[in-house]
C-alpha cells in the first residue's frame, strides 16, 4: 500500500530533489509534482526529469496533492504556505524537511489553521546545493524525525512514517522543542563552529590564505566541508532556533575556556583525559552505523 | 641516487609505520631499522614486517643510521634523544615528524648540540593510531614542511627534501616559528575545537548520549573524527605550541562572540555574508587538490 499517491515537493534543491528521486526509485507509482520559486531551478529540475510535472506557481503544484513536502529554508515556510493556502486540498497532509521544528510548526499553523501538519526532519544532507546535488539514496539508513502535535491524526502520522521508511530512513517521533535542542547540539552548533573557524582562518594576518589552503589537510579541511553548506538555509536555522543555539554556544564557550586555561597552565592530564573520552564517542557513532570506519572518512590516499 | 641508505624510525605508530612502509615501497634498497618504547608495538611491527630490523633499545637502532626520524609525541623528543645521543653516528641527519617545530628544535638542539638536525612535518595523518594504522601512500600529494635552521648544511636539507619527495610528498621550507603559527590555524585549532565540541555534547543534560550519536549525521560526526586522534600526541602539541594556539583560540573566540551577537540580534545579513565567504575557501581547497570534491567526503550513501 502506498502511503500517499500524489506528492508535491516545494523547493527542488538538494533535499527536495533527493526526495523526488527517492520516491521515484522506491515508490514509482506515486505522481510527483514539483515547484521552485527560482525559474532556473524549475528549468533544471525539468531537464533532469526528477518530477512528473513542474508547475509555474506553488498553488498549481499543490492543487491535487495528498502530501505536500516543503523543502525550503525554514525562514520561508510561512510565506510559501500563504501562497498555496487557497489551493490546498482539505485532506492533504502538509510536511516539511526543516532543520528546526518549533518555529516551522508555529509558522505553518498560523497560515494553515485547518490543515493536517506533520513536521519532519530527515537528518541527512551533503554540503552541496541545488537540484543537481540530490540523489535517491540520501536518506538510506539515516534518521527522519517526525514532530507531530499531540492532537495530530494518528493515521497521517503513520502514513508519513511509512513514507519515510519506504525512502530507506529510520523514523523517530519527538517533541518539537526537544528536537530543536538535540539538533542544536548534533547539527546547528557544529555548523556554527565550522563557519566561525573557517572565517577566522580567512581573516588571519601573518598567515596567507594560500598557506591556510595548502596545509588544510592538518584538520582544517574537515571544517570547510560543512562551512560550504547553503548560506541561506543556515542563516535561517540559526535565527529560527535561536534559543537552543545560543544555549549550546554558551556551554561550548565555557568548555573552550576551560581547555584554554588547561593549556595556559600546562595541565596535560586534563587535556589527555578529555581527548581520551572523545575517542569513545567516535567509536559509538561508527558502531551504530552513523559513520564509516574507514580512516580519514575514506578519503583517497 | 638514494638520499639516505640506512634509515632509523623511532616510534612505530601511525606516522612512523607509514614512513617505514612508504620507504619500503618507494626506495626498497634503503635498510630500515625501527624502535618503539612500547614492547607490544615492537612485537606488532615485527609481525607486520614493516622494518628490516627492530631493536630493543633506541641506541642500537641509531648506531649505523645516516637518517634518524623521530616519530614520537613532540613532548617526548628531548628524552628520546638523550637515550640515543651516545650512539648517534657523527654524520647522521636527525629529523622528526612533529606537528610543532620550535619546541622540537629547542629540545633536540639542547640534547644533540653537535648533530645535524633538520626538523620536518609531513602534514598528513588519519584519526587512527598504532602500527596497524599506517600505510605506504599516506604522504602522497601531501605537503611536508622542513624547518632547518639558517646555518643548516644545504646538502642535508636537499637530501631530506629528496627523501620526502620520493615518498610522494611536496616539500616546502619554512621558518619554525612561522610553521607553528600556520599549523596552529590549519591543524591545532581545528583539533582543539573538535575535542571541545565533542566533550560539550558528551556532557549535555536534557539530551541523551544515544541521541547525540543517533543524530550525529547532522554535522557532529565530522568533528568526532579528528576528536578520535591520539590523546598523548595532541596533549603534547597544545602544550608545546602554547603561544600560537592560545593566540588563535583568542581570535576564534572573538569571532564566535561576534556570530553569537549576530544571532541574538537577528542580523541575518551578517550571517549570510560569512556563510557565503566560507564557501569559497572550500572551493579553493578542492581546486588545489587538498580534499576530494565528492559530496560528504565521499561517504557511502
Amino acid at each position: 500500500m502506498l502511503p500517499f499517491a500524489r506528492l508535491t515537493v516545494v523547493g527542488l534543491g538538494l533535499i527536495g530533489s533527493s526526495v523526488a528521486r527517492a520516491v521515484r526509485a522506491n515508490m514509482p507509482a506515486v505522481r510527483i509534482t514539483g515547484f521552485d520559486a527560482d525559474p532556473e531551478v524549475r528549468a533544471r529540475a525539468d531537464a533532469l526529469a526528477i518530477c512528473d510535472d513542474i508547475t509555474d506557481t506553488v498553488g498549481a503544484a499543490v492543487i491535487d496533492a495528498d502530501l505536500v513536502i516543503l523543502c525550503v529554508p525554514v525562514g520561508a515556510m510561512g510565506a510559501v504556505a500563504e501562497e498555496f493556502v487557497a489551493d490546498l486540498p482539505a485532506g492533504a497532509v502538509v510536511s516539511d524537511v526543516g532543520s528546526c521544528k518549533q518555529s516551522v510548526v508555529e509558522a505553518l499553523a498560523a497560515v494553515l489553521p485547518n490543515a493536517t501538519i506533520i513536521p519532519a526532519h530527515p537528518v541527512a544532507g551533503t554540503e552541496k546545493s541545488g537540484p543537481d546535488a540530490g540523489f535517491a539514496t540520501l536518506f538510506k539508513g539515516r534518521w527522519c524525525i517526525l514532530t507531530p502535535a499531540e492532537d495530530a491524526p494518528e493515521a497521517a502520522v503513520e502514513a508519513l512514517r511509512t513514507f519515510w521508511q519506504r525512502l530507506g530512513a529510520e523514523v523517530e517521533i519527538m517533541d518539537a522543542r526537544h528536537h530543536d535542542m538535540v539538533l542544536a547540539v548534533t547539527s546547528h552548533l557544529p555548523h556554527l563552529i565550522a563557519y566561525t573557524i573557517v572565517g577566522t582562518a580567512d581573516d588571519l594576518q601573518g598567515v596567507t590564505q594560500s598557506e591556510v589552503i595548502k596545509y588544510s589537510a592538518g584538520g582544517f579541511r574537515d571544517f570547510t566541508r560543512i562551512a560550504a553548506s547553503d548560506p541561506v538555509m543556515w542563516r535561517d536555522v540559526f535565527l529560527s532556533n535561536k534559543d537552543a543555539v545560543l544555549e549550546m554556544l554558551q556551554r561550548f564557550s565555557e568548555d573552550l575556556s576551560a581547555l584554554q586555561r588547561a593549556i595556559r597552565y600546562d595541565k596535560g592530564d586534563e587535556l589527555e583525559a578529555l581527548f581520551t573520552r572523545t575517542r569513545d564517542i567516535r567509536r559509538s557513532i561508527v558502531e551504530q552505523g552513523q559513520d564509516d570506519d574507514a580512516p580519514d572518512f575514506g578519503r583517497k590516499h
